[in-house]
């Protein structure tokens, strides 16, 4: 069952690293939309600064609302290139995470956090380049009382994360890949892009996406109905 | 009734040019206090980077949750300085708009977006300087399955915009002049700006608005009571 | 009883002014754990721009829904250091303050202000650099028509405040130091800043929280078991 | 333009009694869905009892924040068979309606009220059976400082009102028939009832919605495709 | 300081019994009215049953985030008419409360719960008739971790309230009467009763408040204007 | 991956009859907590009539925003004991969900809804006696345009749900049981009841859980200090 408590585990099966690299050139739209529309985590999950960028390989923590034990614990289990992924037991926006946390992070090779929580020294952290995906700003500080996990299957924002996983975020937020399909996802993402640049330039050139796409033949049979101007409009109400 | 769909209407009436261009010179506050305190968006209504800015002509589109194809049949509609409206028949915040449309919209003339549902690439948009006021950032995709409208009167983030109703947006929100009363509005834009301006001359000389608004006796007969200090406050209150 | 309207009172004692240069060195989440945790405004609170910083005494200004009155009443009881701090009677997100507010708050030595309510003009004050933390942006306008209170105790986004207070804030938030307490609180915070500059080296040269702060006794007695990875975990659930 | 302030209209066209009384006889989802899928008010506008329901020709009210003089003015227009529409200049949950005005509005005529802000008293007007549907159950007073406008167009959480207009209300929210319409609508609303009675009897029967309506067909050609049980899906995957 | 944790204090000084007694004879909207419209929780404080009543003393409860150990602490200082009210030292939903709880205050003398967090087991409260006002229903559980304190003055969903307050609640919130001002406000909250059940009569007989209150003159100084009929208005308008 | 559409999966192996039976004699708290906190919806899942109660067999179905067409489909997998959970591909709270669905689901065997989004008919579902449990209550209608998915796991409202789970909800909201552990839990529950009488009955008689539970030491060794009344906690702050 997701969300037991008291629970470490200390080795985890990463993603193939090619497919991480791959993932980490596109964005978190491409990958969502290359996965089939799956992974995302709710919109309220905002970077802390703005150009934030990240991918990575999750350590994931079930953490207790107010309680930031288990981001200590899982600083031990991080290497390089990973990202750490919290979900708490209930709705939560406290700080768990500032500059002492990032620092001891960076050192263990993380290259950052998403944390369905709050996040505080956010001027510190922006000034390390130390990217943070959060559910809230807020500088209010926790205890270390109730042990939760680390590196188990969590919900975390709406998206289920496996330890392992691939996290992908930016500006737009956060996706998650599952292990097993990362290389599929990323060569479905390299693809979409390719075929993307072309219908890129053809609108650049002010094609209209009626034609590209071929949209106005199911426009029709769905119903739309053109008229010259609001009067042409008017006038058949009216009738 | 506002809010039917399948309805497309190709030409639109737009506000007068030199109207435009001189509400384009006031912020979104001005604007809406010279027309009377009427016309915003909600607060909600953010632009996707600081410093977004954008007067211009509405092309309005009715759409449905979760789906984005009636950007499409709009992008063919846009003329120079254009601003797309976009409302939904329900609440959502899905990613209906990314660098695909911009690129296709600004080369159909338009020069930014309003949306009262999600927008999504905005590192992308932030780069091509394309600004767009959304109810949310967020990636998801969506489907292109049931027709709204373009360019019917439409109800947005709480104001009523018709096609060729002047848009106007900064850091402060959106707001809508009706295309009617652009040239009026426009000029108590400019003379709010006038007289603010002396206004400001003298507050920044360290004179108060108490004075320069004339304002102590109706304070006075408001029934508001001048005290030393907390003292004098605490010891009437004993008494 | 806090919320009381029609009282304006001139004089304000204030915090120790070597108290708030102290505390002026410090960050919002460093403060509010010096005092025990306390303090802190609802995460709803942030600044009008990133970087924004601000530490002063407080001018406290009780206004009605809609109404900025106040703030003009407020406008004469500013001293060289202040920071106006603004609370309502019920919830309301109007742009009760703008840029000639600021050009007359500035004129009169304020240097910043805290309101639970809406900001406009937004681009002109972060033109002029002067620091707003706000429940809103938005452009709404309001009027002058009832009277609240200037230097009474008011509850403002979840903090009492008290004029004179010290009002610290940054990208993080609001924090409240109660005027009697600015001095030791301030040379907690310092003393916290030292303690914590050890630790950050020990972290950032790799050592673990775990072992920094001794937790992994209380860990293994609060219950957490350890697993070399995910196989062995679900060998022991499955016995 | 909307929301225009300082105006008071004495005399209203209402629309059709006839078309009231049918509408009357219907649910707010039928007559929304007869409308073709317009006309609703935000989900958030709920009764502050259950069972509530009422259909009468709306009496508008602008108001603003915190005030709630407009009603006052609003009571002398009312006539029997009217329900008072508020919207207000911006959010708010100020309780601005309670027994004292239910019992004017009652003696005057009216049949219910439906307020974009709060109301109190909630126990009293439920003893009395009075209906109303609110933003929020909140005992906060408000002002008569700031004139609004009756009887002009408002935007009322989400819908366009017009005075006359038709405002039907039940346990799912309510719904606006603009009185021009009234008396198709509320044929279309009635012809859709008939239709469902023979729906409703097919259902009840165990037949299935796939062969009431015919779905079945377009559900395949829209990609639906049927797994005898998960192994079999999960074979197919796993290929 | 506001929000100390680790503080029981067992005997508290409860406001004067007879003004309790008083006070339960009015509403809620009548204290805050009389009280000169103070005291309010906030809005999202409901009753977890339609038709609940309370009035009794406050022992007041800070508690952390996810952890309902205070409330067994409280449990031992609750006489005879108490009523517990908690906050949190941060935002929290959890059900910190049930029916175990409620049977355990029964015993002690409570009359109910203030909790601005989450309440469960509410079928079973509503059977024994313990009335609950809460931010939320939960089933949630919570641990006993971290110490709060009892009887120290909390911040409770935007009220201060210090032990021994009056606490009134019912369908439409909360408020708080300070144990100093019990008597003056219950006599003041009579006198209004009184005078409004004049006004009521003069209402339900067809009066109209306009006339009531006299407001006809104050509305025209404030620029309301009527018109016969909405062409009356056009018409000015237009010219 | 979670969140595939075109999916629809015919038979179900569903949670043991006996266990199911089981859970039904219990709360969703009780449940709840035997599982050791976990498999609880968000707080926002409400019923839509007091006293509303189920307990059965989980048929999934994930649809898209504005979408109801897999309530359809999913009616044709229904048997008796069955309750219906819906997801949503993006937040949504049009009315999915009214009386001709709920006459479909009955007749098939169906004993509730579990839906994260809206539902409307609400009256009418009232008294059918038909138990929904829904984030929001909204007449708004939707279409039949894009396929998702039918007995595939979902993530509903903070809960992953596989089909064939047992679904417990009562007035505090909705337990997800995984069918493999249906026994286990249903055990555990008992446990815990009868444990509980015990507990009620020392609690009803007077005891305080201080002493029932063994607390005395641990609030001791925690911090806590007892003060005999606040004069005596003030001198001590004092000193």
């Amino acid at each position: 069952m997701i969300g037991r408590s008291g629970v470490a585990v200390k080795h985890v099966t990463r993603a193939d690293a090619a497919a991480v690299a791959e993932l980490a050139e596109h964005g978190v739209a491409t990958v969502h939309e290359a996965m089939g529309r799956v992974g995302l985590m709710a919109a309220y999950m905002r970077p802390i600064f703005p150009g934030a960028r990240v991918c990575g390989t999750a350590i994931t923590i079930f953490a207790h609302p107010g309680d930031n034990w288990m981001l200590h614990v899982a600083a031990e289990m991080l290497k390089t290139g990973d990202v750490a992924v919290l979900a708490t037991s209930s709705e939560n926006s406290d700080g768990m995470f500032g500059d002492l946390l990032a620092t001891s992070f960076r050192a263990r090779g993380a290259v950052g956090l998403v944390i369905d929580a709050g996040c505080r020294d956010t001027a510190e952290l922006r000034g390390m380049g130390f990217p943070v995906w959060s559910k809230a700003v807020h500088a209010k500080g926790t205890v270390k009382a109730t042990v939760g996990s680390v590196n188990t299957p969590i919900l975390c924002a709406g998206a289920l994360v496996h330890p392992g996983d691939v996290v992908l975020a930016d500006d737009d937020g956060v996706v998650i890949v599952p292990k097993a399909h990362a290389a599929t996802v990323a060569a479905a993402a390299t693809a979409r892009e390719t075929r993307e640049a072309g219908t890129r330039r053809r609108l650049a050139a002010g094609e209209l996406g009626l034609d590209v796409y071929g949209m106005r033949e199911t426009l029709a049979k769905a119903g739309l109905r053109y008229y010259e101007n609001e009067a042409a409009w008017q006038q058949e109400l009216g009738q």
